[in-house]
């Protein structure tokens, strides 16, 4: 699980680049995307109640026509700052806009980082003017850069598939490493594709791709107040949206795309050294098989039982036991990798020994059979580290 | 915030001791109270799907009649060990109430500690035989030691009031330290009260207690498979149920007994450095209030800043707009201690030092005004710190 060396520029027609501009003290700090030729953007925002003044713009910009460029800064969130901080959103899409010779609503704002700190807006200011200069840069791995807070890594997945008769393709770029949830559109993540889609339908594939990639992947339970995902189709080639076999191929690719992604912010997770991958199976409904592998992958005490290479199945049967969803105990039987710990609700000898290897790999893979039903999902989360407590201690 | 000298066994009539019987290595590990003469127990218990066979006997007993006598064993939940797991509970109620002249089903079984792992049921029968060669002990301190598992201290609180023309008197004694979630029966935790007070009455009583002092309490989250917690009145000085006067001086005094008990268990979280109290005021409803009560203490992001003495007030709103509730940003005003550090919607000029003054100590206060209601709710929580990593990455 490396992040890809294409990026969203390697799109015909996805123009990106990245630069430092004097937010963050030396790191890149300020990216645009520009898709001039766009036929269609979907967007999914942040369920937090308070949110980042970009996020109500961008959320104005999605209903009023085809958003054709974005411009981002990392290391402040322009959050909670009141009127200052919504002007600040408007200035920096104008100011795009007019560079680039569109309309206000055309451009997407975004703003990670710390809340509560107001935006030096003249090095944004100045760096829009610097970055802009040549607006069709193909360096979505300075965008890529730029884009990222207290992460370790770039985040770029891209792959392609042969839909109908043509090579489909779609690339993307995250950020994110704490303040991590599910249930939830988190992070900032961007896509672009070559593909040619309606903008209603596009946000109906978004909306189902993210609903089980981001929205099913957890660091630590917390929900940025700028959570954005965006995602262009550059019209290139046709997907007929009306031939269920070609529009399920696209759906795919694009839930395979997200899964990667948020995949991507979860093993990058702060303070994390593995990413924990939880199924559930034999549910009910996909709603409790949700709720319970949200449960497991949130748990403190599972984290750090994992991150001490504990096998203490106790912990997991407790964390399944935790939501208010359909569970019989006696049924239940859970695993770690290939390993059974505990079957049809009953302890079982284990080798000791061997599960803490497994234990010791990246990524852990956890099971639950609950052969109560038919349905199935799958969680990602990271294991919870002292590092974890000491980044958050002293964020500034 | 100190836990009481004074115990359970100052209630007359109240009978309890503590010893060490070999499930731990060398602390206290059982206890029995006996309440020979108890005219009502009313019981809380936990809402994880899965639970210990106690759990399960205790829920039983409780609806067959008054439960007179509660055998506990620390350092083993006996949870998740099938059959024999239910057998060793039924043998413990079994010889506690032939030593003590009781039906199987008038004594209450608790099993706390590790899950998963087999009892060692001849320490337990022979320490059962052992510990109730007199019944009638007044050892309350030494059952207030052999509850713990990881605690560090002992958790004891005694609360008396003139109600009508008799001094009621609430002792009660609780544990806990990990494991600790909101919206449930956290914990263990035994109550005892010189009041007359019938069946039905009292276990009202305790629910709306429990409702505001354990289930608004978080330390982590998880939530334990064997959270009991019990309470008997022993009916020596009656309460009349029907004067609104005496009845709410005796709810209130519960609820103060059980909140200092609560208070007693987050204050002791595992790896804690100090409590945090969040209070919600000018909700909508109570429950949207205690919502986002229970989202700010939960927050890793708000727990790890008030360890390392920020004043991250970013941190907060992102917390505070996490849950499903209404809440209106532009109308919020936030406070740690009585410094204000958001108003209105807006960021505040503060004195950064002397917030660092007020977050150095302990109890932090956190208040938010919503300013869109009159409904208000309090939760307590505690910091996450290395500590707590440290502890349960290396639990056996």
């Amino acid at each position: 699980m490396n992040t890809s060396k294409k990026s969203i520029t390697d799109i015909e027609g996805v123009f990106a680049s990245g630069i430092h501009c004097g937010v963050k003290s030396d790191k890149k700090d300020l990216a645009y995307i520009y898709v001039p030729d766009a036929v269609s953007c979907a967007g999914v925002f942040t369920q937090n109640k308070v949110v980042a003044p970009s996020v109500v713009h961008d959320r104005k910009a999605l209903k009023s026509g085809v958003i054709k460029a974005a411009i981002i800064n990392s290391g402040n969130a322009n959050t909670g700052l009141g009127k200052s901080g919504a002007d600040n959103t408007k200035k920096m899409a104008q100011q795009t806009a007019d560079l680039l010779g569109l309309k206000t609503m055309q451009v997407a704002v975004s703003s990670t980082g710390i809340i509560g700190v107001p935006l030096p807006f003249e090095a944004i200011e100045s760096g829009i003017t610097s970055i802009l200069a040549d607006p069709k840069q193909k360096d979505g791995q300075g965008a890529a850069e730029a884009i990222l807070t207290t992460d370790l890594c770039t985040k770029q997945v891209y792959k392609e598939a042969k839909i109908g008769k043509k090579i489909i393709q779609i690339a993307g770029m995250t950020k994110g490493s704490g303040m991590i949830a599910p249930n939830m559109a988190t992070t900032l993540g961007y896509l672009a594709t070559n593909a040619n889609i309606p903008q209603q339908q596009l946000q109906d594939a978004l909306n189902a791709a993210i609903d089980m990639s981001y929205n099913m992947s957890s660091v630590d339970t917390d929900t940025s107040t700028s959570d954005t995902v965006l995602c262009w189709a550059t019209g290139q080639h046709n997907v007929n949206v009306r031939n269920k076999t070609e529009w399920e191929a696209f759906q795919t690719l694009l839930n395979e795309v997200c899964i990667e992604m948020a995949k991507l912010v979860v093993r990058d997770g702060e303070g994390a050294t593995k990413l924990i991958e939880v199924t559930i199976n034999g549910a009910p409904t996909v709603k409790e098989a949700r709720a319970i592998a949200k449960s497991v992958i949130d748990s403190p005490l599972v984290k750090t039982a994992i991150y001490g290479n504990d096998p203490n199945w106790g912990r997991l049967l407790m964390a399944a036991g935790k939501p208010d969803t359909r569970l019989n105990p006696d049924k239940l039987s859970v695993f770690i990798g290939d390993h059974v710990l505990y079957q049809d609700g009953d302890a079982v000898e284990f080798d000791h020994e061997a599960i803490v290897a497994v234990l010791k790999k990246d990524p852990v893979n956890i099971t639950f059979e609950l052969n109560i039903g038919s349905a199935t999902a799958t969680a990602w989360g990271c294991d919870l580290t002292e590092r974890y407590i000491e980044i958050n201690t002293d964020y500034n």
